[in-house]
C-alpha cells in the first residue's frame, strides 16, 4: 500500500534494527484517515472470502481492526492479554511468548464471540516472529472457527513469521512488508 | 441515543448493582455498526466546538474514539495505562485510582502528541466514579491544551463522577444515563 510506505518513510523512526517506531500515526497518535484506508483494503483483498468477524489482540490494533470489520459490516472481536488468566466466565485460552517484551501471557475470548460457523479475518499491526498472531490461529481453532487468512500493517519480513505462517497454509497479506531494516541505512521495502 | 439504550436493555447483563456487561456489543465482540453511529452522535454534539484531536486512554475505548475521530477528520491520541512507568522519550504522566480494578496506575502520553494549540475531545466507553476522565483532563491540562468536552458511551449516573466534573464546569455529554441499576429491578436511564 503506496500511501503506507510513504507515511512510514516520511514518520516512522528507526530505533535500532529490531525496533520501528511508528506512534505518531499507528500506535499513540493515530491518522484515522489513513487506517479507514487500510481496512477499505483488508476488505477489498479478502472481498471473496465469506468473513463473519474480524478477530484481533489488545490493544495496537483494535483501531484498524475495528474499521476493518466496519468495512465488511461485520463484528470485530478482541482478544483479551492476562497476565495470569483471572476472568470469569466461559473462555478459550492460549499461552504467547512475547518475544519483544520477553514475557509471557495468555489471549484469551468468550466462547460465546467465537464459534464454529465463523469465517475469521486477524487482524494486527505488526507481525514479526508471528507469536500473536499464532496464539489469535489457536483460539479460532479451540473454537473450531475457520480462519480465512490475516491482514497485517506492518511486516518484519526478515524476523520471518510471516513466511512460516504462510508455509503452513494461512493468506497472510501485509499492507507494507520491510525487507530489511538498520539506523545506518534505514528502510528497504519488499518487491 | 435511543439505539444505544435498546441494545443495553437487550443484549446488557447487569451481573451486580456495580457492574454492567456489554461485551457482547461494545467491549470485546464491537458492534461497528453501532460505534460508528456513536462517532456520528459525538460529532454532532460537539460539532461547534473546533475540535482538533480526540482523546482517549486504553483499550476498551479505543474503537468508539477512533470512528468519533474519523467523524470530526482528527487524529485520535490513545494514554496508555502503564502500572510503573518505564517508557522513554518525554512524557505527560498522571496517577489515577481504578475504583473498579481497585489498582493504581500511570496514564501518559507522549508529549508530541498533545499541544497547547489543541482542542480536545475525551472519549470513554464508561464514566462511573469519574478518575480515569480526571487523569485525562489532567494530561490536557500538563500540555497546556483545551478539553471541550468529554463524550462517553454509559454514564452510570448514582456514581457522581459526571456531575462531580460538570459542577467544575467539563461539558460531559453521556450517551446513556443509568440513574440506577440493580439485579433485581434491572437498568433504569435517566429522564
Amino acid at each position: 500500500m503506496k500511501l503506507l510506505e510513504e507515511r512510514i518513510i516520511r514518520d516512522g523512526k528507526v530505533l535500532s534494527d529490531d525496533i520501528l517506531k511508528v506512534d505518531s500515526f499507528l500506535n499513540q497518535q493515530i491518522d484515522t484517515y489513513l487506517i479507514d484506508e487500510m481496512g477499505r483494503e483488508f476488505c477489498r483483498l479478502f472481498s471473496d472470502c465469506g468473513i463473519t468477524k474480524v478477530l484481533t489482540i489488545e490493544a495496537s490494533g483494535i483501531a484498524v481492526a475495528a474499521f476493518t470489520a466496519w468495512h465488511f459490516g461485520v463484528p470485530m472481536v478482541i482478544a483479551k492479554k492476562t497476565v495470569s488468566s483471572n476472568m470469569s466466565g466461559d473462555m478459550y485460552s492460549t499461552h504467547v511468548h512475547s518475544f519483544t517484551k520477553n514475557r509471557d501471557y495468555d489471549a484469551v475470548v468468550t466462547k460465546d464471540y467465537l464459534c464454529a460457523n465463523d469465517r475469521l479475518l486477524i487482524i494486527d499491526d505488526f507481525l514479526a516472529s508471528g507469536s500473536a498472531l499464532k496464539g489469535l490461529i489457536s483460539l479460532a481453532e479451540l473454537a473450531g472457527a475457520k480462519v480465512c487468512g490475516a491482514g497485517i500493517v506492518i511486516e518484519k519480513v526478515y524476523q520471518g513469521g510471516g513466511n512460516l505462517l504462510r508455509n503452513i497454509g494461512i493468506r497472510v497479506e501485509s499492507l507494507a512488508k520491510i525487507e530489511s531494516m538498520s539506523v545506518k541505512d534505514g528502510i528497504v521495502f519488499s518487491d
